[in-house]
């Protein structure tokens, strides 16, 4: 039985509870929100006390601890969790500056805790079985990646104010897609961003609508487009090309039905959004950190993963103010 | 809270109290089962107590009745709760014969209870959809129905013995599908049967490969393929013509991941079977059942559709004996 | 240099004498037609002479004909070309009376000539490619066949009152299709057929909306489905079912844009109507018949299939009028 | 009847002539080729002469010309039928050096003659039906490309060392589509390129594998990714987003046979190669061009069109070479 303290309570941090529940062998233990309200009806739904941080983290009978908070707020429970010799699920990102990741990651290094980063997408069942079919060689080497990633619509702009920017955002996730299809690491990032969306955006500081290139060290080559608006819904494929073949995973829809008239032939449009589509993916990567911490295996995305992809997106961002490619290290 | 007892925690017994406890407002209070450590397992999950039918039934306490018991005890299990006054959810079908469907209808009609018949296939998202978009109007009036239904493999043969027959035991859930998409009942049914998977099947007085054409009083057609044998898995699709067009829905795949190599483009074979297939379906229908006894709506699915799908399975079953369409009043 | 004369100068005829002049290795020497200006522009399109039959098949330098008349003139035609000694191509069917049909059949064995008979949809690349992978074993010995044939649009009801019915005129193709398919004879027929696109039809004694079933002697089962109205445009396609799988040939559309917007997902309709839909099937048929001709080849559609598909026909509509399944033999 | 002299009797150029053929109101007078034996087997084909190009433009009977000649000839060609005044037809790219196409450009404004480049994709029926819809507006104004273009196998070596690299030799067609589809001239081009496929190629001083980024004014965003192999035949998608939906045009296959067997569900490859795939746009392509000429239209595909696919092409190898994005003017 793996005790569990989890911070934050609110739309993804009710979801982790959920899933924590529903592998078994665990038990939700603290809930801590800086909404009451919020804490007090999560916990209750599962069990557990409303409690702070020093309180959670400071009980000896908690094992490990789900990061679900605010992103400003990621950097320090993961500092204060290692030091409390907890294994820890931290959402992504980590934080939004490298230097900060790096000192998170050098407060697990050193307290020898696992971390795990929510890049749940590549515990979606299609994502995880394309990259299985890669992993078994069905198309041979990989040569070129494409990531496709489009939000059904814009977040409210208060969001977008404190987001960090659609880089480190949203293309964070496709970052992490990148680098897990590409089989090696990039070595130099080139951008381009525009506000085609809402020029809202644009005078908030940010974009809306992006491509990124990225090459590695052997030559293979990743694509990303991103936007925050896709009047069809939440658009998520992939495409990857090998020497033998080509592996693509595309969307899904809410139904199978398909109707003809006299107009077009016609099917579902995809899932609406994240909650939708990453439903299993949610469960999936759970599921991962709590056999991982309980078997003690390796994280399956861990703390250089997270790091990877925030080097990336500051990439992306330097190449987008620059106008030139970015170097990776 | 609505409490309930069940009878049967086999494998669909066991499905059905999984979803009975996700609905919520649900409490399963009695399990019954002839094996009692079955019993004990399923009662030991969901913190019920392993009983008889007679302390279940005699229990005021109770609301409702799950039974998910084998077929020969469908019927009486319906008569006694019928007459103990719970609301029945009872796994199709009502029983195989005609005779004794038509004293559970009695028996149901004079507590005045309400039955639900469990044809799960109804609350398929994608058939579901279907069906909407029917009765919307989507395709103007029907005209034509196309059920197809193939299992991935035979069942034993001591199942296939006991089933009833084919028509009875799997045929039953398209006689329902095709009753509930022509809109308008089957006056009368004609089929063809073969044994071409397995001649075993055949020496057991049964058939493995049917098709069979309905008619109903306004010249609506309906055709229903079924295999007990699909290389590929389990093949559930509707097919509805109307005036204006043509309604489908189609398979369900694990995965949305396609390969392109020098051989073909191939993709994700159907879902397995039944659970995987149609574990929403099941999930949707215990959900649909709570909210009308809660808030005592009309059944769903009821009695006389349970007897329905009896008549015309033995008209087939007639038809196929006598080699000429049987008449359905 | 093959030497042909053709019989029919209208749509259909149009068509085969392009078809015949793309082949290479032919001439087409003669055009007749009662309409005299449709013969003189085929014949001038073509460089051939607009004569009559008597001397279109008088003439020994003739080595084929094309029947592309119409369907009361295809018997007598036969018989004259094959007393003359011409290989025949002959558009579907041979008659509408199967007492003619074989009057044919007996005046080609006589004069051992070769007979083809249009079935073009054999020739369809996505159905000959079907049968083909069937012939080959891909899903090994052939259990069920489906044929879904739907025509956009009622033909006009003069043509309807000639037509023979929906059977004789429509699912004559269809019956062509199951048994090319299943591979056995059918030795039974089953039909419902309704009235349900236009009353009209029904006056004039003729059904717009049928359903099919057949059986071989060793238990394999065919299903056809036919409507005069599909809003969506031509509706062609095949589904057969074997032990070891089931292949599909579905319908084509113009293009494959796609549009993804805020209703749904949607493609195009399939191509409007056999012209669109079956062109390339007109051109190889009638390829096959000129090599078959030409190189002695057996007739890849003869005499005996022409006949058979009229025998189908008749037995469904004995069916349709007894209510009753046919044998046939 | 509009007159032809045809320039080049290779693979290309007996497309070109059968295509010319069938537009009817048109008659190929001579034929130009190095190799006699191709040039007379052509131009008796087609009733035609072989004579040379001083002839052939020297006859002022003829109307028009069609260059399918070898690249490094097509300059030269264009600047003599353009003096001779003749409406000219010429196969991309108008020349590998932009010097050598402005030179042709000033010669076809100064003679007022026709230059229609041949573009082909742009009358794919697909391709063309995706871009008739993104003109009236179905998903609104444009706001990202994707194109993927990717040919089954490398070409000889001896071709790639005289083909102008695989910009201006594979990918200036997808400049063109890309621009045809942003509907803004692009400002910046960035590119990637890499040898995966074989190490000769780089050895040839080639890439095999690229990736490319531009942007136009207004934000615009476009990328085209190409490979010289790819094992499941010849990938040609196009996929543009607005803000209003999507748009995209994917694969055409031989036929629309599918199997469902114990592995998977497969169907085809795409159509082999660009004589297949373009098998319409070509000859759609040559009606076009004698559409414009004798009714004296606007060419579809003009001059300025052939020069800014090679200025893109040239700006994405200056690109490649200094490592860093390049205006475009």
């Amino acid at each position: 039985m793996l005790r569990f303290a989890q911070f934050g309570a609110g739309r993804i941090g009710t979801i982790h509870a959920a899933n924590l529940a529903s592998t078994g062998a665990t038990q939700l233990r603290y809930v801590v929100d800086v909404n009451p309200a919020a804490a007090a009806a999560l916990a209750a739904k599962h069990g557990a006390h409303v409690t702070d941080v020093a309180t959670a983290l400071g009980d000896p009978a908690i094992d490990a601890v789900i990061i679900a908070s605010s992103t400003d707020t990621h950097a320090e429970l993961i500092i204060a969790a290692a030091r409390a010799g907890k294994a820890i699920f931290c959402e992504k990102p980590i934080d939004l500056s490298l230097k900060r990741v790096d000192q998170c990651l050098a407060a697990v290094k050193k307290a020898k805790v696992p971390l795990f980063v929510g890049f749940n997408r590549r515990f979606d069942p299609s994502f995880a079985a394309l990259h299985a079919r890669l992993a078994r060689g069905d198309i041979g080497p990989v040569e070129q990646v494409i990531v496709t990633s489009r939000d059904p619509g814009l977040p409210p702009l208060s969001y977008i104010k404190v987001s960090g920017g659609q880089f480190r955002d949203m293309t964070i996730h496709d970052f992490d897609m990148a680098r897990w299809l590409l089989g090696e690491e990039p070595v130099e990032v080139f951008a381009y961003g525009s506000c085609l969306v809402d020029p809202a955006v644009g005078k908030a500081g940010d974009t809306d609508t992006v491509m990124v290139l990225m090459k590695t060290a052997s030559g293979r080559q990743a694509h990303i487009n991103n936007s925050r608006r896709a009047a069809y819904g939440y658009d998520q494929r992939l495409e990857v090309h090998g020497a033998k073949g080509r592996l693509l995973a595309g969307n899904r829809t809410p139904t199978t039905v398909e109707l003809a008239d006299g107009a077009s032939v016609s099917a579902d449009k995809p899932m609406y959004f994240f909650l939708e589509r990453y439903a299993e993916a949610y469960r999936a990567e759970l599921a991962a950190f709590v056999d991982a911490v309980i078997n003690q295996k390796p994280m399956p995305v861990g703390a250089e993963d997270g790091r990877m992809a925030i080097v990336l997106a500051e990439a992306a961002l330097k190449s987008l103010k620059t106008g030139r490619p970015v170097k990776v290290n």
